[in-house]
């Protein structure tokens, strides 16, 4: 296989894409269907149900549920509006009655074999609601349950410009959010279920600082359930850019599932939450990086380990001069060893963060309460020191750098920047690919695949597809893969599309050449 | 004169120049001239003299005095190389015995109406000499006497890839160079005169860490010479970037002329060394600005008031991905109120730079002991507490930013980046206007104009030409401008060439035309 890309790349040449499809030529390979609501936009909200067949879509002021096989087939769909009230509330408030003052869904999880757990802006006053979906495929409902509708506070964003990064584990939700209607009390909210509200330390620039959330996820530290873990990944302003200026570094957070908040300090808030800087650089000769500081999206690649998935993420540079976007890759040893690293310790106003010296109490900050590692049964059993620490010491000192320190893909100077990121991987006869779908600002989704270069250590990347999905040229907002159908759902302000990963009636016979097409 | 470059902007498209010529074209218009050595090479030391006519040109083992009006005729020449048995020295230390281990000259300057004087690296042995040039441009004496040929430690650098900045004023040379063979103790060093030698603290980052110096000027401060001080531009890693990787700030450090010294602290070092960062930055719309690190080059355009000319520099980036060069101008006015602002302070290892905030000493260190100021008359006189406040401070906190606050002109994206600028400030009718002729790396020249937009407040840089002056492409290494005689003289490693300042020929017959071209 590794022979036969090379010698393509030779034939196309360096930086360019194998084939590069049109949106006109793709419509004609039939490699594209779509999905467009007049009465409706935005569809940055979508949920893969492999096993009823289902994509289900939030978006302004719809829920709608679409066949895996054709978006463009079976559709079912629910209205779900704010109520007039709100509307006009939002509207005296000074905000727009059509773009504002409306509900954009902004929550769609799965709740349990019946229900979807679903939120939206609800014209300035998040709302929820439990949807109901039937047990089967053959069932066919869907509809929101009108007695379960509830507040959306602190699990919806008010404002629909908004992103909230949320999963729901169990019957419990975490959701990264904006808890207030000015968007400035940001928060990592722990709801729903049946354990008490917790969140993050308020009004504590160290343990968050404008952050805009990107992405959760759940994943088990160990055989042992009170190991598991929940990571967000965000950006923020840096609290450790002194100086001039204002920096935004991207971070990944962590908590513990069974996390219950402190008994005498801490009470109802994380006792485990740890933050670091995520970091995505190409090294420079003399030791300058350059940075590409803003975390746009991440991707959890599963592999035979469900405790170790591969981290792909995108980020694009915060310069107004400068633009591009990188995907760098992180193991899940390399963010557990930062977070097991050194604490950041400021001692005062005037000092600069260094890696905490001291004695760290026990049990160490950011260890779950489990018999793994310890005889704590619940954080509200954790000495007094170790919460006075946690509370101070949000933040690691050293950071979490990406697979072999630099990215794995890297565009500049580039008309498009991009927003999306999806993985799939292959296995060929000589090993496994991941082949990357991104995508970007102009519509367009970009498919690159790693070979190997000489050894499997020293990987390559190759542009093999540039598709143009969205005729409009508007940037994706979403994307979702089935690695099962081998489609790649995508959502774009104005639209959905379905692209099958790959189009082997396009290219030559041999097989080789299909697989990586 | 505005309206007409207006519109000849608008037919030229913006972004590309109005006229670019070719190494070709421009030998055809006979708009360059010439001066190549097959025996020498690195032509990046000159000295403009006006009254005699001449450009000393300082090369690899030569000395050149070349007609201002053309400098491919009447040549004189000395051959100046390194001793046989310093050569061999240089050559056994492990260096290249063509390459390194000969006489290229980093120093030239007028010393007095008689003599020249001049340093090169002598095979890393740093040696200076005083070059008669005679009185007249009728005398044609162009010699080094031999009897005054002495030692360059602290005036030449000992490796030809160091560049010293230096300035002579009266009969003393004011150098920043490195002092030793190895390259490590930078330092800011007067020589030759009758006073002692006095140099910059050693082995403190705080006053230098491994600078790269650029340049050095002269600039009275009051009417009084007292107050004269001596400004040098260079680029150095940070001590303020803390944390990850390692930063370049570009600097100007300051010096009074009348520095004799402290009398029981800082014997013989400087006591009115202050520095701080020159910053040149596009604003992002969200704080996070993009900056260009290094500094390249310093053009001083003198104005009507020798206190206060207008300083143009050129800057690139420091990353390995984005590469961009910009010209930002800054006034004496913005530099002296940063060296009136509060000093950078750093209590301990664990500390952040922050403003000092307690009582400065009297007098405030970097005033120059003199009448205007005060009633000290050297700096052996000053207090044990400012000679000590002096030497702990060194580095001021807030920097100095570019006129408006970003740059006049930036270039990204291309081919090429920006080495050298000299600027020719010309009177038209409706105003003046400063021409700004930029050296790339790839032996072309830029020549851009400001012009107002609107008002004489709210300039635009129109790039006018883009001239090929070198064959070969090798970057410019100085520049200098006759405005008396409207001629740019280009120095490269591969060659020198002399162009007029304008082309008049080459454009229409009206005046306006003729005066921007």
């Amino acid at each position: 296989l590794t022979a036969q890309v090379t010698s393509s790349l030779a034939r196309t040449g360096n930086g360019y894409p194998r084939m590069k499809l049109s949106y006109q030529e793709l419509l004609a390979f039939q490699g594209v269907k779509r999905y467009e609501m007049d009465q409706s936009c935005c569809f940055d909200t979508m949920l893969l149900d492999e096993e009823r067949g289902r994509l289900f879509v939030g978006a302004k002021n719809y829920l709608l549920s679409l066949s895996l096989d054709n978006i463009s087939k079976q559709q079912h769909m629910i209205y779900w509006p704010a109520p007039v009230d709100w509307r006009e509330e939002c509207n005296w408030a000074g905000k727009d009655i059509n773009t504002d003052c409306v509900n954009y869904v902004k929550v769609l999880h799965h709740y349990n074999r019946t229900h979807l757990y679903a939120c939206g802006t609800g014209a300035f006053h998040p709302t929820c609601a439990f949807v109901e979906v039937g047990q089967k495929m053959e069932d066919r409902v869907f509809r929101i349950d009108p007695n379960k509708v509830e507040d959306g506070k602190g699990k919806s964003p008010y404002d629909p410009k908004h992103q909230a990064a949320s999963v729901l584990i169990g019957d419990e939700l975490y959701s990264g959010v904006a808890t207030d209607l000015m968007g400035r009390d940001f928060t990592i909210f722990r709801s729903l279920g049946h354990r008490n509200s917790i969140r993050t330390e308020q009004h504590d620039s160290r343990w968050l600082n404008e952050p805009k959330f990107n992405s959760a996820f759940w994943v088990p530290e160990s055989e042992n359930p009170d190991d598991d873990k929940i990571f967000f990944f965000f950006r923020e302003t840096a609290v450790e850019g002194q100086g001039l200026g204002k920096s935004t570094y991207s971070r990944i957070g962590q908590l513990c599932r069974n996390d219950v908040g402190g008994q005498r300090s801490l009470v109802n808030k994380w006792t485990s939450f740890l933050k670091t800087r995520l970091i995505c650089s190409v090294p420079g000769s003399d030791g300058s990086d350059t940075y590409f500081d803003e975390l746009r999206d991440v991707f959890l690649l599963q592999t035979r380990d469900r405790k170790n998935p591969l981290v792909y993420t995108i980020f694009s540079t915060s310069s107004s001069v400068f633009k591009g976007s990188a995907v760098c890759i992180y193991t899940m040893n390399d963010i557990r060893r930062a977070f097991l690293g050194p604490f950041a310790h400021k001692e005062g106003p005037n000092y600069q963060w260094v890696p905490f010296q001291g004695k760290v109490p026990y049990p160490r900050p950011g260890m779950c309460p489990s018999k793994t590692f310890g005889s704590f049964e619940s954080t509200k059993q954790f000495p007094d020191d170790v919460i006075q620490f946690a509370r101070h010491h949000p933040l690691m000192y050293n950071p979490v750098y990406p697979l072999n320190r630099r990215p794995v893909f890297v565009r500049t100077n580039a008309e498009h920047s991009f927003t999306q990121i999806a993985v799939d991987r292959v296995a060929a006869a000589d090993g496994q690919y991941d082949v990357m779908f991104i995508g970007t600002d102009v519509g367009s989704v970009l498919k690159v695949i790693s070979v190997p270069k000489e050894s499997w250590k020293n990987m390559e990347e190759l542009l093999l597809e540039e598709l143009q999905v969205f005729k409009d040229a508007s940037p994706i907002i979403n994307m979702q893969i089935s690695s099962k159908r081998q489609q790649l759902y995508v959502g774009s302000e104005t639209g959905l599309a379905q692209v099958p990963l790959h189009r082997c009636s396009s290219y030559g016979k041999a097989c080789a050449e299909c697989c990586l097409a």
